[in-house]
């Protein structure tokens, strides 16, 4: 499943006509599957907590957004494969239906996994006719969901990557996912800078009608006064937090928010998520099994409660959404590794000769990168009309902002605006961080 | 899966040779594997609550069992296909390990089905090698674990059919095992009687050193007083619980043991595990699917609270196990239906012309019956030497006696000094009950 | 609140009139008030823990138990002080109306504790009505009820002492209940010996209409049979508890049962409940505040699972209540310390010069043994009628018996046949055991 | 308790002599007692939740503080009272100590409620003595930890009112805290106006050194960018959120976040906290026992999900706290109700014949005002040194911003840029909320 190409394009700007997103629709479906083919049946089945939904069901819900929102409403005759599917592969639509109940995913064996697959192309199909022969008067709204549907499996490809991680993790037997992901070429450490910002009145998020896709939650655009502030040039890396742990960053209170502090002592935190130490090395379990850590590679599985804690740590802070987006926004040398990679894991900052070394680089790809900002709506912020509206918007207390995409998003899926959020607990997901500081006089 | 002859015989009598235990251990090995061959791959993952274990791990731990009781230690040069195996398939064994923790059961993926298949053929090829050429000096011990094994082997099978229909009935499909299940015979309702013992002093349990096989906690032989008793001549109805129901059973407080009210009202309970009603008709889940009670058949998948209830209700008790059993080891008609009989259900009474129609019958088999005892040892109780003594004895608290086996009950395996034992809230097993009462004056 | 003399004489046979009752009911109120007497108003209100009552409820409760079940329906024109209390104060009586949640009994700062005496004593003024003049009718049932309410008050003296102990001992200050508790006379150790008993065919349990006072769950008398066996001639030391403790029982699960060994390990037992280790010495909370133990004195405060585990640790087991109760009626030497003696704390054998040393002692008082029985009803059990049947028998599940009563308990409360019960994990009561084993050939 | 007059002035400008400070420290501590005075000794025991302390609690706690901070540090040959007192009464200064579990607070019988009295005056009399002669070299520390413990007092004054009511609201006997409260004049409804607010980059927070006590979380003064807005002219009125209610606004999951539909119905919300229907009139529990509501006055006791479902159902929105600061810096008629009015309850608009009805007013008082704002800390923030450090800072995560104190308030104690914060599911505070949109073009 590893290549160097992206692994399929997404077009950049919104085409108008359904047609233009059948071929999109097919490479993305095709992705979801090769990205699961590695997978024992069983694999499919777990649950490993109850954030993380079976394989399975990802590959069965994000199928139901296409049956659910595309074709019962628009393809005309469409009958469903199986009725109990609306029920099943709901999310968390409350509007559209009682959703069964999240952290039951992992104990329904039926529908099987092949029955799932062929759920997944008997929906193909039907898609496939309706992109090509859409009804004119709804050309427009099939265009938009297509498109949305697109951006909903890509969101779960990245999830899929996340859950199949920690399911296998749990397993004593720490089975690698497969043993045919690229490995990346080798890094030279770079050390951390920092580039100042002059802040002022700065333009915020996207306008809902942009030529590019965007989500609700990233508009509308709106402005916002930054004070002075400087960024650091790259994510703190392994070695850095290592040295956090081994200065006891982890039994110190004083670092800690007092939420973040009970929660690593109740679940005796002492290090990221995956990791274990053997003698004076760190190890972490990666997608093709236990590694020693690259000192290199941006630190990955830690909460924004560990993020915060070892910014107050260094004597500095996380940036604010709005920081982070300036600075994405007028950085050229911004992109790091994404799924397209085949890595499936985080790694240090490749310098390319064009690079002014001096700006921050890898804000896109390689770790999420969690920031000091809450997840509340922009001002202005409108949600999707009808059950769509409960995509973005109804998560929007309890959870924080991450930015910038990671080593299991698709190249495509990705933008300096987009609006990424966990509760402060989290470490599941491929979610590191980055420095900031109020400028200096 | 379904047949009318004997699944397989087991020596009713208890050989000494490990040769001879050869063919009953094939046997018994074949009959695991062919409870399962219905099963999707997926359906052998599933953990559908903390007390039910995936058929894939029981599978895996009853080879563990001979692998850990026979082949390590009697079977020179036996190496284990794989070391894990050890502490993934160790159940409750403390002594023997550190057992993997059993609510996380259902989030293995690994080993898969087909490994789990491999290791089982594995061990099947070096037990065969052991039965056939048994180290003299350790020929007895030999023969007795292959026994033990043999036994415990076939509570698992029964396990497994529980468990089955446990994981497939929370499926919102409601998918059935088989479609080929043996279809019973009609039946004719049979009123219930009562039939007077003298009671005094009676002969309960059996010697540690008789000719045939029993648990330890079968043992030994030893004296109780009986007061003078009555018990019904058949397990309680379908028809008969609907009548409890019906009058208000579930919602009077003076019927239920404190705890069993608790219990009831916590976790909604008006009628038997998977029991749901349509207007005025009953259905409950089968592993043929949804189904129209039997008004006929005992009821079954009630609790001990359920079944203490019913009893007040009806002015009566249940009997002690030491009652019962005294009424079996007395009675010639005592045998019900097994999972010989390939229904998988309990069914009603079906008179035979040579039977005494006035005396107990169905005592062993269609539903295992509630007593008013708890387990706890027998005066004498000796618990099997290391390891193998955490088999039954440490479990003497807080569960009650069960006596007589089930339609899911192996014929070969169960006899009338048999104590089976759970908690009182359990409801996923085949239990129904009788009823009990002082003798009349 | 100690004296030497017993604290109050409640008739040993059982009056049949009203008026008989007049006295014995004053001295029980006037013993539950004097009990409370050391406590702060601040103390009356805590519940340390769900099984813990408040004091002030304990209070309430008793006095609402004779405005229920004696005022209510038997003194014509009585009003009740305030209609909301029978809603507070009933315990459990499901039957009777909604009992208040039990777990929510240490969040009520009202009735004050002035208010809950002046209920007392509101309610003892219409006590002393009814039973001076009763209505002739009903004469029989008032003396009855005045009798069990009686002891029911006793019942909550010992609670009281209990849950005072409990409250206390959770405050990091550990203050002590009173510095007036009466001292006990030196000990001399006894060495533990064993006295045979031949079995046979005994009587257990009592008559219902019996002359004395016994409670349903006494009766009826009946047979059992038991085999030959050994009871321990004391209960066992807090010196030989710690050659338990000190041998690695709590950390051997070979020596446990399951639940009590997942248990032990789940709530981190190393001793049992108030003791901590400093140095090489223990000390417990007492009532009179941290003291050094006393090697001699019975071990106390340990659950059931304890005392199984330090039984099958020392090659023995626990005698079953049967056993238990045909020693205790046969045995002349039987008496140890109770509430009477003022320690509230069990104390070592005292060995009087007319005793027959190889025989068992301190059979009653000093700490309440448990047993290896399951509290379950005797064959023939009734309870009583109405809402008083919910007294004992629904909670005939989830418990073990206890025999003798204790060092909180009246002398003229307990006797030989009386059945107390826990369930197997409580502490907090002043339970301990004594050994017992199978008749030695 | 009730009074016209301001219960106690607090300076309003920063003094920087410790003696300054002494009669300030006079006043609040006896208003503290007074707050008290109706309490029953029982009523200072209780902790109804694991976020209510017990009043005698708060009594010990803000006077450790005093001994903590001021006495033990500068008070040459302070001895305190009692040792054990740090270890119970620090509430959550993880750097000073290990805190007693909040949890258990309501466990605490001892001290008693006359030993904190006891405890309070002790340190006062400390207290008087460092006051009246601080050390030269520590004054300016001292004038300041005076005036942050005095500011702390009146803190926990508001949770005491807070605590106390929800306490006695708890107990089905429903008590008054007194019948003494001042009754409010009766009130006029006023229609709910908007005013516009032009926006820009706006100056928010104050400075850390100024002139005017401040907490650490309002600094340091900073700019934001605010779009054009409108804001209400009142909060939002019983009246109004009954509407709500009868529209069906508790079962309509568009209407709200995610996270408050799961908590509302695992909670069963159908209405704010201290609400319940007779017949088609709403009452609720107040301080002075239960009452209709009255129309007029601001709802309270509402959750921050309950505020923003209210805004999404008027299609409107909650302000931001930097828009809701912007406005109260800058509106003449800002006040409502405090503390010191003596109501303890929200009540309706009072319009002055001075006031420009068209602006925002009671913006201070009665209510607090959930913001849409996530507390999270000002660009600049620095935490107080040491453990004082631990005052605001780690309580920055799952919290929201709400602004302008409450009818439990002192009026000294509040001002426009006053940050207080609660999880969004609290409800036992006096919270409303006011309505906010994007200005019309």
């Amino acid at each position: 499943m590893a290549q160097a190409e992206p692994l399929y394009p997404v077009p950049v700007e919104e085409p108008n006509a359904p047609e233009d997103w059948l071929q999109p629709f097919r490479d993305v479906r095709a992705v979801t599957e090769q990205l699961c083919s590695p997978l024992e049946t069983e694999d499919y089945v777990i649950q490993s907590m109850d954030d993380v939904s079976p394989p399975k069901w990802h590959l069965a819900h994000v199928t139901w957004f296409f049956e659910t929102f595309l074709l019962k409403p628009y393809l005309r005759g469409y009958v469903p494969l199986n009725d109990a599917y609306d029920h099943l592969f709901n999310s968390y639509y409350e509007t559209h239906g009682d959703p069964f109940p999240r952290p039951r995913r992992g104990i329904l064996s039926r529908p099987t996994v092949a029955e799932i697959y062929r759920y997944r192309h008997y929906v193909d199909e039907a898609m496939g006719l309706l992109l090509s022969n859409p009804p004119a008067e709804h050309s427009r709204t099939i265009a938009e969901r297509a498109c949305l549907g697109i951006h909903h499996e890509q969101q779960h490809q990245e999830l899929l990557v996340m859950d199949i991680k920690h399911i296998l993790a749990q397993n004593p037997l720490r089975p690698a996912y497969t043993n045919r992901l690229q490995t990346p070429p080798p890094r030279h450490p770079v050390a951390m800078g920092w580039y100042p910002y002059e802040g002022g009145v700065v333009s915020v998020g996207v306008e809902p009608d942009g030529e590019e896709f965007s989500f609700d939650n990233e508009q509308p655009a709106h402005r916002q006064y930054l004070e002075p502030f400087e960024l650091a040039t790259r994510p703190v890396t392994n070695q850095e937090f290592v040295h956090f742990i081994e200065q006891g960053g982890y039994r110190d209170p004083a670092l800690w928010l007092s939420d973040g502090w009970n929660l690593a002592r109740q679940e005796g935190w002492e290090a990221p998520l995956y990791w274990r130490q053997e003698g004076t090395q760190w190890w972490h379990y990666t997608l093709r099994g236990w590694c020693p850590i690259d000192p290199d590679a941006p630190v990955c599985h830690v909460s924004f409660y560990e993020a915060d804690a070892f910014a107050r740590w260094a004597g500095e802070r996380l940036p604010t959404e709005a920081e982070w987006e300036h600075a994405a926004t007028h950085t050229p040398n911004r992109h790091g590794n994404f799924l397209d990679s085949g890595y499936l894991q985080p790694v240090g900052t490749r310098v390319r000769h064009d690079f002014d070394k001096r700006r921050p680089g890898q804000l896109l790809g390689d770790v999420w990168e969690w920031t000091g900002s809450a997840y509340r709506p922009y001002p202005g912020f409108r949600a999707l009309s009808g059950s769509l509206g409960e995509y973005n918007g109804k998560f929007m207390s309890g959870q924080m902002v991450l930015r910038g995409g990671c080593c299991a998003t698709p190249a495509s899926h990705i933008r300096p605006t987009y609006r990424n959020f966990f509760p402060p607990s989290a470490r599941w997901a491929f979610s590191g961080f980055r420095l900031a500081r109020e400028a200096r006089q």
